[in-house]
């Protein structure tokens, strides 16, 4: 690979050469070299611009630029153009368009109005990649492939003609036999049984604006399934033409996406496109969220649960905006700068700014680049060169991962489900959203860990002390075996309300609950409800801490000899009953919550578990600061950032190194606002 | 009648035998009886159980089923299967389907996704209704005939092409000639003078999302009379073949339906479908409403309008909740037989509870019956249990009728113009609202009702001491003699703001105002107005008493030598001048009110007129409880119902008999919470 | 001109000679003469009554009715009645039809449902106005014609096919090269180059509601080319029918049309429909709103920036109210009075009440005219009475015009732009509001002034001591060029954030910012950003006066000799920067201002401007009263109108005469609820 390599971290830009006139190009070429960045990605929307009319390709423009770039020492990565089809296409052939739920299709004029099904687009852009990879696989400028750009972004879901006879293939794949289809759906109920394939559809107008849930659940994984045969159609091709130590990656992260398997596919590694800013955004500003920001730390956590290490394609650099939405302001002095370091913290080892310059035109013209429209010379500019600087001192970084002892069990199967049942969604959003804060708020490093088709070994959760799976709806055989044999080396197993209820069809299941989970939490489940609205909050007490059960919640009794009631419910319809059991199983433990987890439970939970704050014997800092961990053979280091618009005070309980300036550091310690520190521990 | 007949207060439940393997049959059947349940419906979504494809029938599940109810004796309420129609039918006749305002198809996914005015509709119904009908009519099993399955519900407004077609024949046997309609409908405003029938379409896509008004009042009573229609032609074929002892039914109450007609024409009696626990539902729970699942009384007494003695054919037992929406808490203990309670007290003599299982799969999955997912024993079936055994010891309440002595007037013209006119929407819903709260807070039991083609005689009203019908716009001949007859033989009347503005075709009259109303009231309303958003609330005083004049003033003068000023405005445009006339008018008074009533001003007007808390002699109770009486022959029985989830006290002024007990009891008696009491008074 | 000629004020009322029998004609116009009024207005939906079938035409009704209006002396305003198309019509040719984004069309059955664009519409407009222009033109009775009915109200966007085939004919003409038309819209971007007109279309439905925003500029100049050359294709037919001293107006003002345009082509001048009661309407009703009614003296500027003098062909008499929306109160008594006043202290040199009864049915029932449905006697038919007295004291007035010193400028380019550019609205619609708010509440009067297309000169702007230019994005050097001669000459430019970033398509300039304004205003802008949302209030100080700069800011620096730094920010991100910059240009000043206008921002700089209460030395007045001058030759006529329910206090610092009365006052005067006072000053 010739960057994410483990040898350096390097920064790059987006650049559009089909927006400025050639005369502008050499400046700006220079000027991106004099401020550090060697990198530009290219030509992700150019479709048009390569192919003008329906089979006449042109690469001269692209020629020219490439052969610029390359006797300047600039490198490129060159896009497959196909997140925008041109006029023509969609004009000439209607049904390679998306269309909403009604049937009413999406026109040109936005972006990503394709529909992944249509034979006729899969056509299209076997050709135009064919074209541009055996064109540019081995330019000597290029280093590696964008496919599309951003799959999923804007539109996450497909009700075209097309996509209907896409999903019943996709399903006489899964199912063979219909019958087997109407059983695992319970199309029995309300008259739904299918009698021919061609009965069945994608999702379509109802008079409740509701289908049955089963379909709903294998229809996100037909999108996730589309968007990853179209990505390997496109990967498969320029593997044949690009040189070898070249990459082929995408950007950004959407819904109804299985990226794990994209990455093991179609990719070398996933690049993400981090707009913070967001956080700041007019019309969804919240004072009262203490976060803002600091959510994409989230969003980073999900990167890394892809590609350990891996680039960010575009990084803020400037305010957002269309011209009809998403307006933020600029980004403050300093927020570069802490953005480019929080994806590094995170395990970045390549950034690149979106985007140069500010585009004068279209839909995004308040997207904001590095520089104006006018190109001047401007504070980010001045911050791009600056963080550059500070990069080139933390290069020893380069490959190293991010360390975490708590981790969070996720699959697809549960995320999509919660997606189209509203009694799921209601715990999860819940629990994930506090862990998120609190385990943050706590300086407790975890990550993300998927469990979908066998890819984490038991090696991999043994490294954790705790797992949360907060609400695991749906479980699995495979997947609990694998749970057990954790809990029994010693680990410690944290499930929350609603588990184990369903099967991979998302249908309820008849057993006792928590189903499958019975065995590892010695859990039984007699009885359960929503929290009436008129009696929450309703707590819970564990050892003197008092906490709600959000949302929702399980009676619970302990059954087998190693159960024991931890907490009891101290007010609603189940006062007095179990509501924490603990559950010595191997040499290990698992909890069984009955309600949803706030902040306080989680507090609790990490706290009774000891695992908060694992840094908290060499640094304090505010909640205010994040803190994050990087690691690679015996060297950690160790970035603190501060998100706030004011200085905060950290202290270092010991003495440790500065990797910016290169000098000793300890005790208490003036972090200005927006302020970053990368440590050597 | 087998249920619902006078002799007794029965219990059953709704079953869903496809929904299960059959090994599970014998054993519900079995526990059903032990808990008290002798009467299951079923079949009401089976469609494609009984006809898998077109024209091919097989009834050998059922006929399994009835047998085996045969044998352990439970009888059966077998439902004709249109709520939802199979995926063959609409997929092959896609004219079947109802649509949305603009056209747009509802496919299936959902359920009654059909329309009433499809020929080819009708006659797949006719023939599946036949073929049922003459296979079980003669089973020993079938107790009775539930039509459809709550007709309107999910939707009640029609668009599709064959309603625009019905719409027109309707519309021709109403007007005959074209001229007519044009005159009825003042098409001359905005060029919509139709020059043939083909013109004329059921609401469309307009530029203001708004038709001919007159068209809209139409429209409502053609859909009224294609649910009627629709519902005769099911009902006429099951009378060809059922036993006569059998009974035929339909359940649930919904908009753009005329029962009465429909209880005339096509039914013995009306079961509803019971859901108090919508006053908790998550997402419309508002702490300040104090009424909550009280409000269900008020449906109750509409289906009492219908039905004095009247079944619940779904009575909630369970948590509410689509994968989609709706989500409830569980019913909590004691709400199960409270709920029961609060219907029987209303004129139920049939109790059927929804569900005895919960469906595992489907829209519906949340939608929980007694039993949960696994089936095993739970505190909900204690409940039924429990419930069954109180109902026992009130046998001798079977075909007693609700007693009351206030009447409030109503009729479809009067809903259905409110429907869509915003003018004479915004005083109905204020005064309804209030009419109910305060006659069930100051526990004065009342009565709806409906005084449309002749229904009512003049020897009902004569019953009610005081009848309000407080906002009548539309207003007939026929209607106001009967109720000068009322007033003249010494009833009181009450008559709120907008009375008498509008005719049959809702167009307003150019007589003076109040129209028909001015002889009986002695009122003449020479201004009216909005109350001006920046002076209200404007008050009126009556004997010293301060109230609202809602929403809307009219400026009344006493007309005639009987009418006497009762209140006067004391705020806003109208300040000094008359709110409140009553003309004697024979030996009885009515009354007209310059506003719409609010709770004060419905207070007042029950004290004034001395008709609240008439029996208040023998008990007081807190406003949380509600009271109802039902009374057969000299006997009267009193239901005192405690919604709160909190014990309160209500004090027997005399000693009454317990009827659960059998137990006299007098003085302070302490309800627990949820706590029913049943006393012979 | 026989009304709105300069010697007399006149009264009006709009009549619905069709919506009533003839025996109340002459009833009718006898009661309108007795109160003063003597010109009706008639016709404006009458398409079906002339033309009942395709091609057959009848005009015996109307000319019966006018007839009889000649007889008795009343004149009358006949109107083409194109804007609801009969049923028969769009039913024969649905592509007359409007229709929504998705290319839904809008049935019959509201109004204003047809396209500007299809050439049948068109051919039949033509017919139809030809043969009323033919046959009435000559008529004795009548006095004017009016154009259609409210041009884009309702709706003022077009979807339809007709649509996007005139849009691509529009764009021909402008940009003649397909080429030229790919550039001005940067369809570069996102693969939007067209290859033929044909792929070019009027917005549709696309993936993120967002179309190109160089099209959708360029859309609502088609929008406004189609309205005008719709009315100038009726005017240019009746100016070839009509008498020379018959003149030809429209009414209403909507969005998207290009008035000074209209009026230049097809009008002898506007008249406008002045509803004042929306102030209070039901569902709108903000308390904190302090202008209410008196946002109605908005639209009068606006009205006034048309036609110096102007007529109100629909002032508002009763509630208003549609079946379906927009519920009102009735005035209370002295509004009418007052909102006829605000009418003439504005311009109006006519006044036609709508209307004179109120119709019985249809849709717009409940838009009240002066008489309720009965026609009986009331308060508002006297006040109409008494404020036709009150004219005739002030017919010396005729002719005179609204005298103002301060000027805001507008055009429809940046009016257009801020529609689809929320970067551009952002702004706007604060310093707009401000500007207006602080404006009324100084007693400062103000013209707006339209500079599109050189219809201003430069002896017009030297008229006005101060110009306010807010957020003048697009900037073209025509107009730089005026306002550079108009500060050279003396006078003083107000600019704010955000100015001349833009060219005339839409796209912003690569040029140093403020663009086209750097010269006038000495300004330089580096950077620029939306206020932060946890930062706001970002606050100004000029010369101890701390406000807000609101929404968004610019950093400024000040460039030349002659500019110099007036105000500095005091938070935020660019505290202690400058942000108001005053140059010296020629014996003028410009202004630069970074921020938006707020209303302490307005308020500072009128009094840094000295500007403010121009008439402080002859009156004092609270600031919940409006003033307004009208002047001619030598004599000024000032307005003073109380808009609150209470009375309040004015000071006449010296003698005047009060023009209602013919007496001179002084000193402390009580001006009644809704009072008026007009005096010679």
């Amino acid at each position: 690979m010739r960057i994410v390599n483990g040898s350096s971290i390097d920064l790059g830009v987006c650049y559009y050469p089909e927006h400025w006139e050639k005369r502008l190009w050499e400046e700006d070429l220079d000027r991106m070299l004099d401020v550090g960045i060697q990198t530009v990605r290219i030509a992700e929307f150019a479709w048009n611009f390569i192919e003008p009319r329906e089979g006449e390709f042109d690469y001269r423009f692209f020629d020219e630029f490439l052969d610029l770039a390359y006797r300047k020492g600039i490198k490129v990565i060159f896009c497959t153009p196909t997140a925008t089809p041109p006029v023509w296409l969609t004009e000439n052939y209607p049904e390679t368009l998306n269309a909403d739920i009604e049937g009413n299709l999406y026109y040109h004029g936005s972006r990503r109005h394709y529909n992944y099904s249509s034979s006729v687009y899969q056509e299209k852009s076997r050709i135009i990649v064919e074209k541009s990879a055996s064109h540019y696989g081995q330019h000597p400028a290029i280093i590696g492939w964008q496919l599309d750009n951003e799959f999923n972004c804007e539109n996450d879901r497909f009700y075209s003609v097309s996509d209907s006879a896409a999903f019943r293939r996709f399903l006489q794949e899964k199912y063979d036999d219909l019958e087997e289809l109407n059983k695992a759906w319970g199309t029995v109920f309300w008259n739904q049984t299918y009698t021919s394939w061609e009965e069945i559809y994608v999702p379509r107008k109802t008079n409740t604006d509701s289908v049955n849930p089963h379909l709903a659940l294998d229809y996100f994984r037909f999108i996730s399934d589309s968007v990853n045969r179209y990505a390997k159609l496109q990967a498969d091709i320029i593997k044949k033409y690009k040189k070898p130590e070249d990459f082929i990656t995408t950007n950004g992260m959407f819904r109804n996406i299985d990226y794990q398997r994209m990455a093991k596919e179609s990719l070398d590694f996933l690049m993400y496109d981090s707009y913070p800013n967001f956080g700041y955004e007019l019309d969804n500003y919240h004072e009262a969220d203490f976060m803002k920001d600091r959510w994409w730390s989230r969003n980073l956590t999900e990167v890394r649960a892809v590609s350990a290490n891996f680039g960010i394609m575009e990084q803020q650099s400037g305010a957002c905006g269309w011209n009809t939405r998403m307006e933020t302001p600029s980004p403050r002095p300093g927020q570069i700068l802490l953005w480019t370091m929080q994806s590094i913290a995170h395990g970045a080892d390549y950034i690149s700014y979106f985007r140069w310059r500010t585009c004068t035109f279209g839909t995004e013209m308040y997207w904001h680049g590095i520089l104006d429209y006018s190109g001047r010379e401007n504070q980010r500019l001045r911050e791009v060169r600056l963080t550059g600087e500070k990069i080139r001192t933390m290069q020893e970084l380069a490959g190293s991962k991010y360390v975490a002892k708590v981790g969070i069990l996720k699959d697809y199967d549960n995320i999509w489900d919660s997606q189209q049942d509203r009694w799921h969604s209601r715990v999860d959003s819940v629990s994930q959203d506090a862990l998120f804060v609190v385990l943050q708020q706590t300086h407790t490093p975890f990550d993300y860990i998927y469990l979908d088709n066998n890819r984490v070994t038991l090696e991999v959760l043994k490294q954790y002390e705790v797992l949360f799976y907060p609400h695991a709806s749906i479980l699995t055989e495979e997947r609990m075996n694998m749970l057990e044999q954790y809990v029994s080396a010693g680990g410690k197993l944290v499930m929350g309300c609603r588990t184990g209820y369903k099967d991979l069809y998302g249908r309820c299941v008849t057993e006792y609950l928590p189903g499958l989970a019975t065995k590892v939490t010695g859990t039984d489940i007699p009885e359960y409800s929503f929290a009436a609205p008129d009696e929450t909050p309703i707590n819970v007490e564990w050892d003197g801490s008092k906490f709600e059960a959000a949302v929702f919640n399980d009676l619970l009794e302990p059954i087998g000899g190693m159960a024991e009631v931890m907490g009891t419910y101290v007010s609603g319809r189940y006062a007095g009953a179990p509501a924490i059991i603990r559950n010595h199983f191997g040499r290990g433990e698992a909890f069984y919550f009955g309600g949803a987890f706030g902040e306080d439970a989680v507090r609790v939970f990490l706290e009774n578990l000891d695992v908060a704050e694992p840094f908290g014997d060499i640094i304090s800092l505010p909640k205010s600061c994040e803190l994050a961990v990087r690691g690679k053979g015996d060297k950690q280091y160790m970035f603190v950032l501060n998100y706030l618009k004011n200085p905060v005070y950290i202290t270092l309980k010991r003495e440790m190194k500065n990797l910016w300036t290169g000098e000793m550091e300890q005790s208490r310690i003036e972090l200005e606002k927006y302020g970053v520190r990368v440590y050597l521990i």
